[in-house]
């Protein structure tokens, strides 16, 4: 009746790819959410169940990390369970396997429950049945860690943006993912040719909104960046970034 | 063997909506461009079998016309055929339903199968056989117009756009959705909020690459938006949208 782990089939099309023809890590960050969205349905705690109580879950934290991306024309597959469920939040993990099966990569999210008027968090004691589906299937990467702010006087790399129409969700606020994209692009083309992308921390902290305009603030070193979007000198979301060399 | 039509469901997520709580028109698009490649993979044109040619499909021309968006939740299908088919190209059509199978939309596409190296269109003489499987399902919405230049003393709208890794796809150019919400972040989120686009037009001219500096130019009047992405001072694409207010 509540199964405890929810898998959904994909398939990579030709449209879908990045420029170095590969699953973009922003796409993983989109079936992400969207099989944790279907799990939720499942178990009765979706978007239609929460609304009742004038809540809904909000995306506070997201860690991915990749051995291998999949390729044009594969399939792949993702596989969520609760790894963990108190009154504040809820932990969500996610496995992602390729068409023969082979684990290629896993995530590790972290739920917010908002009240929709006050926008601040929801006390979740009301599900707390939904403790029962906590499954203790293996998640083999690291939690999420602090993300720490970038000082000016050590940003190596700083950009400017200002999030339009097609940035914004749901919510009215920026969208998850765009958010991954503005830390992203400060690279060009040829970066990512050589470099693949092992593991995307983020943690949204404060709601970014149409029109702002935010300031992007990085220190890149040794293959990590430190990264965060700032408006009015407020971090709004902070990400963390390691990337390894394709040879 | 070779199926005249295919159809694939799917479901609406709050994490796709855009800010107006309705499915974005830019994910309309990516349906319809999925669809038309699970159709081709289907018959046995699709990427996999037109690389033997050194060969590959490119969208050139799209328009999508709705009568309403599907909202969060709800469950919607695109189902497509081929309704014409020549040595040049090949026009596909789409019809969008809704759960209710009511037809909230339709969309018409052109496709050209280009040469990987030269760029240049291929001739499609060697799959002749595909004009067996043309449908003559209706499709009752205009084909596309002959898009105009727009004059720039003519111009209502006008902004500037630089094309970043995010928006480079496969190809090494600009991903076709990525085009339509350049054309679309020419206006605010209230605008949004009171206007719904009816039809969406666009024609995709020339290739653009990542770091392009764009010049997008629009004329807009009562209703209509004929507007055009120009690089260098030439269109590399053209849009013309008809917005409706929503009351």
């Amino acid at each position: 009746m509540r199964p405890k782990e929810h898998t959904h089939k994909y398939f990579l099309t030709a449209g879908e790819c990045n420029a170095q023809r590969q699953m973009p890590i922003t796409l993983i960050a989109q079936r992400v959410i969207e099989i944790a969205t279907e799990h939720a349905n499942i178990l009765g705690v979706g978007y239609s169940d929460m609304i009742k109580f004038n809540s809904g879950w909000v995306l506070s934290r997201m860690s991915i990390e990749m051995t291998r991306y999949p390729g044009v024309n594969e399939e792949y597959s993702l596989t969520t369970w609760i790894e963990g469920f108190n009154r504040l939040y809820s932990e969500r993990n996610m496995e992602i396997q390729d068409g023969n099966g082979e684990t290629i990569g896993y995530a590790r999210t972290i739920w917010v429950a908002i009240d929709m008027d006050t926008r601040r968090p929801s006390d979740l004691t009301g599900i707390s049945w939904l403790a029962e589906t906590i499954n203790d299937r293996p998640c083999p990467i690291a939690k999420q860690s602090r993300l720490m702010p970038v000082k000016e006087d050590e940003a190596t790399l700083s950009a400017q943006h200002r999030f339009k129409v097609s940035d914004i969700d749901f919510n009215r606020h920026v969208n998850s993912v765009r958010y991954m994209d503005a830390f992203l692009d400060q690279w060009d083309i040829e970066f990512f040719d050589n470099n693949d992308i092992s593991r995307f921390e983020i943690q949204y902290i404060h709601e970014t909104h149409f029109g702002d305009k935010a300031h992007i603030r990085t220190k890149y070193n040794e293959n990590i960046a430190e990264t965060e979007i700032l408006v009015n000198e407020t971090a709004n979301c902070r990400a963390k970034i390691a990337f390894k060399s394709k040879n």
